[in-house]
């Protein structure tokens, strides 16, 4: 399971990588700055995870397999352009929504291991998840997907609290984490398909 | 006294949420993402403050009131919006005032236990209390309050000050507490209200 | 050689003050508002390297040199500017190279001793060098220096890596330091003045 688990998060942080390299190769970065966001973009949200939760050290500062995936990715993603063409934009957002069910699942699983309030393992889940995509967004001055007509916060909350009810029912942790993934990714992918979309707010009044 | 800061903490939490939604509705997010901005903004000084200080776990992690306050606030901001009219814009630089107040104040205090010298807790108060709106500000891609004409950071150094200056007295805790608030609302909101400005520098020549 | 190291440290601390308060500057903040810019982009690369190696508490915690040489080095180039002319733009383009130089190295060094992987050293000595000024520039709503033309990650990734390498060789610890800054620094300096710049790549195709 521990394998399954270390599985599962490199490749969120391999396709986290792949979007940041595209998003850094939309500004037309150079390659050293294409790999800096890949690494904000694919580590940042495990990272601020573990901070937040007093987890030292945080996973990726003694296994160099993390930073060793982010290369990898960065720079697969890098020639795959250079010896075909430029990827569609679609791509991105697909990759991202792999991304995020998997990183919301697994924010979930750790920050549940903490022994802490089930609100507190969504809401650990939901910044995991959504996090390394946020930061991708705020240094490369592209509007955050959060801020999409498309439902994103509401997959992985759905998703994590999948998680967390049927943890309850002691389902094989793999069941488990499988579904509440699928949850998230199938939701998300939907909503980008089909344009999902929540009512929108208009909470503040401009003219007065 | 226990009471009175842990309060005074979730009064914070709740005014600072409002202020996240308020903002989230103006660029017209869904109800997820409002509390995701609402989340970010009530929670991020303090755990910026609790990341940084070493202090774990940060305070929401194991009590649930803290989330279960700003989930509250979200909702009754928006059902307020709803079932009446949006609100004024200047409902929220009112409410951004308060928490700006309790949580300069609360930062301070608790910066100043861990010994440090009163400089470190005078940052560490003014990060507390500036550090999740500029996070809102700047997630919601809106210039950040900070920028604004009216003095901002000034009002947080002065009540920060009060505080070092009446704790030295050895006077009533909830006196220093509230005194020092009190200053940071007032000036505060003085500014907003007629507009106070300090001197604006121009350090760099744009034409050489 | 602690004491090299902290005045390293402290040198770096003020170049990127300045750097901050020209900035802020530039969109013509008042005093405290340079000032809280000057602090977060002098601290905010060291205060992320320490939170994230979990070294607590952070270095200007308990050491209130740090924010004495900030706020001197910020009221010293108000005062300058205000005692002469704007500085011309190019001068925080060199400082910011100067506090590049200086964090890339000390990064690079304070992550060695936590028997890390290299590659880790390198990224977060990378991390350390960027991150303060990637913070200031996106407070400041500016595009961040690691996203122009001329190379910027790239003169940290190599004086990271000749930091490494010439540690390797068991050099007087001064001569590893310095060599590494200095070429860091030299690389940067070379960038700007002759516009070095990596191919650009263009990843995304937005047309599909």
């Amino acid at each position: 399971m521990v394998s399954l688990f270390y599985l599962c998060d490199l490749f969120g942080v391999a396709v986290f990588a792949i979007t940041g390299a595209l998003m850094a190769g939309r500004k037309a970065m150079d390659l050293f700055g294409v790999l800096v966001v890949a690494l904000v973009t694919a580590l940042g949200g495990g990272t601020l995870r573990d901070v937040i939760l007093g987890l030292h050290p945080v996973s990726w500062i003694r296994d160099d397999t993390y930073i060793a995936v982010v290369v990898f990715a960065t720079l697969g993603t890098v020639l795959w352009v250079r010896l075909t063409r430029p990827i569609p934009e679609k791509a991105l957002l697909i990759a991202d929504a792999f991304g995020l069910a998997v990183f919301t699942v697994i924010g979930t699983e750790v920050t549940l291991r903490q022994q802490v309030p089930l609100s507190t393992a969504v809401i650990m889940g939901v910044m995991t998840g959504v996090a390394g995509g946020v930061i991708r967004d705020i240094i490369c001055n592209d509007i955050p997907l959060i801020f999409h007509k498309e439902i994103y916060a509401t997959p992985c909350i759905l998703g994590s609290l999948t998680y967390l009810g049927l943890n309850r029912l002691e389902l094989a942790p793999e069941l488990v984490t499988g579904t509440a993934m699928l949850v998230v990714l199938l939701i998300r992918l939907a909503a980008i398909r089909w344009h999902f979309a929540l009512p929108r707010m208009q909470l503040l009044d401009r003219n007065r």
